[in-house]
């Protein structure tokens, strides 16, 4: 039976085993994905980002409770920088989730940031299909909020929840407002530290300088202590709020779509360059391209050029 | 006079318009850089990383002072999160470098971490070859050591020094420990600060549980006031150095040609992907595929399947 069809059936190993050949860049695993296509769309894609330290995971943790009370099964991507001294994903903030190990309703799974040939918001966005296909009512996507790619990953999610804490210094703040137009929700977590209500006040009159338009979503600022489940029920009531305003104004179906064509665009790159880096690879062009690159007979930008010469020639397009 | 000439006769206007032609993607950059690529490999690449709130920015402009006394042509390339209320690079930080602003031996150049087509680690690529061609003898690559595009980008450099401060909490010294691996000098900055003594034993235990072999480099650990100016020609001396070792080693002969590798594989993958990107949305293939999606009639890993299969059609290699 392949994998998809006992991932259907509600295997957990064939899904973790599916996830390990995606990272592999098996091509077997791309056919898998054509057959749990079908079973996608229906969960609720949650983003979470912030700075280092501000708390998220044992956030996460807590939102993971909240949704199991309400009978919701979970997923959950935790984007991790890698350790070469752990050899794999820094544990320490997932060993903080482990009181839901047992608990088969939940599925958490971490990702490395580094060495994903076709590009983490790829990979994690094959990863949220796999649990969607599973059945997870709600995947949880959570990941640093520096960096372009950990940008773009939590842009596929429905709703997004920016978190901050108070006193991290003026260039994590900055830092931040790379981030505050893809908040949906703002919460200030760690919220009996000196200067939570400063932070919760600063954030809210830099939202306020957005342009809207009547009928905007209007993010809010919530103020959260995770690690003694304070304001997490409250934060959990303004995410559905969002939601239903997603499902009511259409907007949930264009985020979908948009997630589609971002798959498309990624995986189509991806493939793309494998296709033709395998071809020069095998046909010793790409060693003769290294040599004379190295003699400094040849350059990068001339190299490429003249592969896609090779490639296309004879229908190459009028946009080149 | 075409901008590669210009730049080469040192004409600073032409630099700054080609870094912005390559930034929109201009198939004209492509060829300038062509022209200027026989004048690179002579720039020493130095590359600093470190957490935010860790005075990269003050660091780099102290060392842009010891550079200049010396009589080094200085590049810079930071890369910095992007604000979408300040509409660009946050300026914050690079306003302290302006004490260099008037100097035609300096060149400073922001990029954003968005928006950049082929990658951030390309971009920033051909940023460096530029000040190469420019004549800059060192250019500065400075980021913020979290993410997997801004290791990738470090990487590049020959030298690459990563900062640290005391007492930034244990998830940031969490995520340091992804930069272990490629720091070649480790700085502990703003070493006034209580457990400035601690961060550095703590660093320098980790660095010993490293495998090595004899002959290989043995990063040092360093403590800097970069605000007051202290420490910064130590610095300066280890990674001259560090450079030493690199030149005599033969190692900075590889580096430059791994540098080389990886740029011709970004572009390609740029390039692969804009061309046939390009074609299938001048043919109106993109559009069909779209609303293939849309209407669920197909998903996006069947939909690049096809798309490979018309492309490649015919001449398909045996690792496909």
């Amino acid at each position: 039976m392949s994998l998809a069809h006992r991932i259907l059936a509600g295997d957990l190993r064939a899904a973790a085993r599916l996830m390990r050949d995606l990272d592999d860049g098996f091509r077997s695993a791309a056919a898998e994905m054509k057959l749990l296509y079908p079973h996608t769309g229906r969960a609720f894609i949650l983003g979470i980002t912030g700075p280092p330290g501000a708390g998220k995971s044992t956030l996460v943790d807590q939102l993971i409770a909240v949704y199991r009370q309400r009978r919701s099964r979970v997923g959950v991507v935790a984007i991790d920088p890698t350790s070469p001294f752990t050899g794999g994903a820094i544990l320490g903030d997932r060993i903080r989730m482990n009181r839901h190990a047992e608990d088969p309703g939940v599925f958490i799974r971490s990702l490395a940031t580094r060495g994903h040939m076709g590009g983490l918001s790829r990979s994690t966005g094959d990863v949220v299909n796999v649990m969607d296909a599973m059945g997870m009512e709600v995947v949880i996507i959570e990941t640093v909020g520096v960096g372009q790619d950990e940008i773009d990953i939590v842009r596929m999610a429905h709703t997004t929840v920016v978190i901050s804490v108070p006193g991290l210094g003026d260039d994590i703040q900055a830092i931040k407002a790379g981030v505050l137009e893809i908040g949906d929700l703002f919460v200030v977590n760690k919220a009996d530290r000196e200067g939570a209500d400063r932070t919760a006040r600063e954030l809210a009159a830099m939202l306020e300088m957005k342009q809207t338009k009547p009928g905007d979503w209007q993010p809010k600022v919530l103020l959260t202590e995770a690690s003694r489940n304070r304001g997490i029920t409250e934060m959990v009531e303004e995410v559905e709020t969002h939601r239903r305003h997603l499902i009511e104004s259409g907007a949930l179906e264009r985020i979908r779509e948009e997630r589609s064509v971002r798959q498309f665009m990624d995986l189509l790159k991806e493939r793309l360059f494998a296709e033709v880096f395998g071809h020069i690879q095998v046909n010793g062009r790409f060693r003769e391209i290294v040599e004379e690159m190295t003699a400094r007979r040849t350059d990068p930008y001339s190299a490429v050029e003249l592969i896609l010469t090779e490639r296309f020639a004879g229908h190459r397009m009028s946009n080149s």
